[in-house]
């Protein structure tokens, strides 16, 4: 009958018992979703008599990690009802012959994406092939004119995993406007447009997360990332650092979405595995939501890749 | 004689009054660092028996902003030892006429750099005309094909009140890897490239600063910036808001860089002035570093156009 008594409790022992564990999202699921997406958009396509969008891809050498990404991509590409060809080329291969292949996919009408599989050989300059190819079928987004747009909140093609992050977030139904989100890693394919989206004005032509975004990376020392993460409402991890982002690192509520992919030994039983950066079991006990690895971002960058590949496509027709 | 009693003492007792105000930084004694080191460029170059460096500058309307703007820059140019050239074109002047005066100075082999004085009109798209300047005669470094090469850490036409605040913090040996800097504004030509800079690896092509960069913006409600502003090493405010950095929001030693320009009245005498984002007197008492308005960032953003302008015109040389 007294409130003082309750009062007087710290709020904390009446929910830590009581507490849930982070909503899982669910990559494979939400790319499920853009999947329904793009094959609706497909099917429209052909039923207005066009044809079907096709995306060309270009593999370089042997990595096996490159090979499966690929089969990924193209696989679902089929699934979704588009056409799509990859051409393989040896590790030797002149950056001349990558140049005029891609400027002969450019050409072709039949071709609405093109794709060069990173990383290339050390004698080819990733830069050139990436601005070789046409800037409306650059699927990747990699082009400088896009990278340009991009930074300028133009309408553009967006890096794939930089928008799986803004669909995830998005059709989570997490608050940006106003918030503390914190991206761990500068990369110029994901941590940097990631940051771009998010910090940018919600009525521009492309619009962005509002958020107010802190940038972290090699160079930020540990206590300062931590000082800063546990300000934040939503953590973003794409440093390819297993284990970096650790439950004392994390705000109560927030959103952690994990985007690293790394492959380390399980220490019993020797397999390799894919851990992503965040110390998942510690940090689902606080987050509010969070992505696992595999099944988070990986899925939904596959799937922004097909959403580019028919946006390609689409603006050919209008232009 | 009892070490005791001085240990249960605040230590701020003791150095608050010894404590020194801010070291202010002179924007215009660094302009005048630059300014000589672009006039003996341009002396090597006439020796060497090549044309000086020429600045051609757009100038549409009849703001008075504007024209003063311009007015430093080709006043700036001449002291220099460049040549300098300025179109004026009524308010009323069409998209096509401007591009095909961009044009002809693209062509011209005379004109090293060419400057296009935004605003422009309603009626004109600023991106277009930016978009006109040949990308390496931009020395205001807004063309598309220079913001993705600044995004992406090549070297490149870097806009230049970025530039400026970029060589202050340079000249003025403030540390900046893994330190902590708050940029206040997200505007496409000083806020985001200020960030670009600042976060990127010193180790790239054009080097960046290393440090851990937070974009806040008018998205940022009050109480999250000044948590992040006291964790700052560097503040650099770039919002148009009249005292929007206040001593509380400012930690000891940090340095304050004011990239406002905001012409208030003064209530008692009714006269307009020249403020910047930064409350001077206040946090004089508590930066170690700070910039003044007028005599900060602006006439170093003047000479960093001056500098862009020989670049580009050594730049020519080569290719």
């Amino acid at each position: 009958k007294t409130p003082k008594k309750w009062v007087a409790l710290d709020v904390n022992v009446f929910f830590l018992p009581l507490r849930n564990t982070a909503t899982l999202i669910s990559g494979r699921e939400l790319a499920r979703q853009i999947h329904r997406e793009v094959q609706s958009e497909i099917l429209e396509m052909v039923a207005q008599g066009y044809r079907r969008p096709h995306l060309s891809v270009i593999l370089v050498g042997n990595d096996p990690a490159s090979h499966c990404y690929v089969r990924n991509k193209t696989r679902t590409a089929t699934a979704l009802g588009m056409s799509s060809s990859t051409v393989f080329r040896p590790e030797s291969v002149s950056q001349d012959e990558l140049l005029d292949l891609i400027d002969s996919m450019n050409r072709e009408r039949r071709v609405s994406g093109v794709l060069v599989q990173l990383p290339l050989p050390e004698h080819i300059s990733e830069r050139a092939v990436c601005n070789a190819v046409a800037p409306e079928k650059d699927v990747d987004g990699f082009h400088i004119v896009n990278v340009g747009k991009l930074s300028l909140d133009q309408r553009c093609m967006i890096p794939a995993t930089a928008s799986a992050v803004w669909e995830i977030i998005r059709r989570t139904g997490i608050e940006t406007v106003g918030k503390n989100v914190v991206v761990v890693g500068r990369s110029k394919n994901v941590g940097m447009p990631i940051a771009m989206l998010l910090h940018s004005d919600r009525r521009h032509e492309r619009p962005g997360g509002d958020a107010t975004v802190t940038i972290t990376h090699r160079c930020t020392p540990r206590p300062q990332l931590k000082e800063i993460s546990r300000l934040a409402d939503i953590i973003i991890s794409a440093a390819g650092v297993p284990h970096l982002i650790t439950a004392d690192m994390v705000k109560e509520g927030a959103a952690v979405i994990d985007v690293g992919i790394n492959r380390v030994q399980n220490t019993t039983s020797g397999e390799l595995c894919l851990v992503g950066d965040v110390d998942f079991e510690g940090v689902r006990e606080k987050a509010a939501f969070i992505t696992p690895v595999p099944g988070g971002v990986g899925p939904m960058t596959i799937a922004m890749v097909m959403k580019n590949t028919v946006i390609a496509a689409r603006n050919a027709l209008i232009h």
